[in-house]
């Protein structure tokens, strides 16, 4: 999917959400358990549920490999499920990855060519050679790690080097470089408010993949106001807050229900910085 | 694992190789191909050969991911092989992970509870809270990446800050503060050469992971002169030195082979530098 399709999403849905798919078996509502596999029968209801009020998906490698063989095929199955029914979602494997070229090619082949994914999340530490593998595939997406919505973003990513610039600057700047703003999107946290500033400073022009807003704390306007652009440049994730919102048998209408609210506040945040306008 | 039993199988073995199992179907001998698991196949016949000559193995696993659910029933049965048949083994898991605290759970929990291997190579940018869940499994081991082998090293991992210290440097230092050396270790990459004292500076006790010796150009003698602590203090990795000697029907064999000249090369160093003498 290409940045202006993406957009275009945006605009028809009046709406920026990304539903985090973290499905972990032990939150599963208990009437599921019986089935073949549960956490495909919750993500398939998740998502009929909540498609009409999200343009992403964001599935959570982790929460699938905890539960080896079942949660891949899980993983996959919920891939080919939404690419199959609703083939204008972008689909994010959220897996942080990143090894010395060699590795992050099977990395690559395996996020796009078998499980074929939009965009992979990847982790920056071991720079260009380590995010390049995933730049070969076109209309395919690197969501890199620059400021994240967690405390150990303290720990590396604000640490300012001699010229003053913080690491996550940095990451900003040099991973220019290695695509454009049709390929590289980043991870910016909603925890972060005004830092989203200093992010547009460098990046106007990209897309963000924003979480933290709900669970983590962030607050939408605040996003909003610092980092939406004219292309409106945000995706914003809610994982726990959606799919975990009811865990009796009305757990997907409930999601839908969530999923709703916040597609209510983004409309009127693509108004209020006016971005909607583009399509009058 | 604890560090006194891994350095005991180093003495006894004279030998600190890793045997880094990148089993990429493509690579795999073709009499293997018709087998029912092919990875699994090959993996046993390379354990079987290679385990008088090292300590540890560590499956990749980006290229079991890249098989889908085969790929990931054959690291996990390529693990319980080890565990089962060569228990002072040394296991693991290449992964790169990373992420905030409740998804590096999740990641913990598949490692250590599902898989049971003994490390986990762990991504620092996130921070303390991405790599503490990863901590609370007694005997279990957090591999940080500090100062990896492959040019894009150069990106950020050697960016100075205010004070002089680079960034591989700060995630020496910092990371101390969440586990001591006898959870915790780092990768360092051979061809980081006389940098290799500049790590000894920050962790004179800890073992390092070193992978880049072989096919990515890393010096041993080097890596010895510069990292070798009096416990050893070194795991060194080779990869497709080893696994991919010989792609006939005798690969097994070779690789045998290739991992017993390391070892031997590697008797020299304990030797040379006086790291042998303990068992006297």
């Amino acid at each position: 999917m290409t940045k202006q399709q993406l957009f275009e999403q945006i605009l028809k849905k009046q709406s920026f959400l990304c539903v985090g798919l973290d499905t972990d078996i032990k939150m599963i509502p208990e009437h599921l358990l019986d089935t073949e596999d549960p956490i495909y029968e919750f993500n398939k209801a998740i998502i009929d549920a909540t498609t009409p009020y999200c343009v992403a998906y964001k599935p959570n490698l982790a929460f699938y490999e905890s539960e080896g063989v079942n949660g891949w095929m899980a993983f996959e199955k919920t891939v080919a499920y939404i690419r199959q029914r609703y083939p204008d979602q972008f689909i994010i494997a959220d897996a942080k990855r990143g090894d010395i070229g060699n590795t992050s090619e099977m990395y690559a082949r395996t996020f796009f060519d078998e499980v074929k994914v939009n965009a992979v999340t990847v982790a920056p530490y071991m720079g260009k050679d380590s995010v390049k593998p995933f730049l070969i595939y076109p209309e395919r997406w690197v969501i890199l790690l620059a400021l994240t919505s967690n405390k150990g973003a303290l720990d590396f990513q604000l640490t300012e080097d001699r010229n003053g610039e913080r690491l996550f600057e940095k990451v900003l700047r040099v991973s220019q470089q290695w695509a454009t703003a049709e390929q590289m999107m980043y991870v910016v946290g909603a925890t972060q408010g005004k830092l989203f500033e200093d992010v547009r400073k460098i990046v106007p022009e990209h897309f963000l993949l924003v979480p933290g807003v709900g669970a983590q704390g962030g607050s939408l306007e605040e996003v909003c106001r610092y980092g939406m652009n004219k292309s409106c440049g945000l995706l914003v994730n809610s994982s726990r807050g959606i799919i975990y919102a009811d865990s009796t048998e009305d757990f997907a209408y409930t999601a839908g229900q969530e999923a709703r609210k916040l597609q209510q506040e983004m409309k009127e945040m693509l108004e209020k910085f006016g971005v909607s306008q583009i399509l009058n």
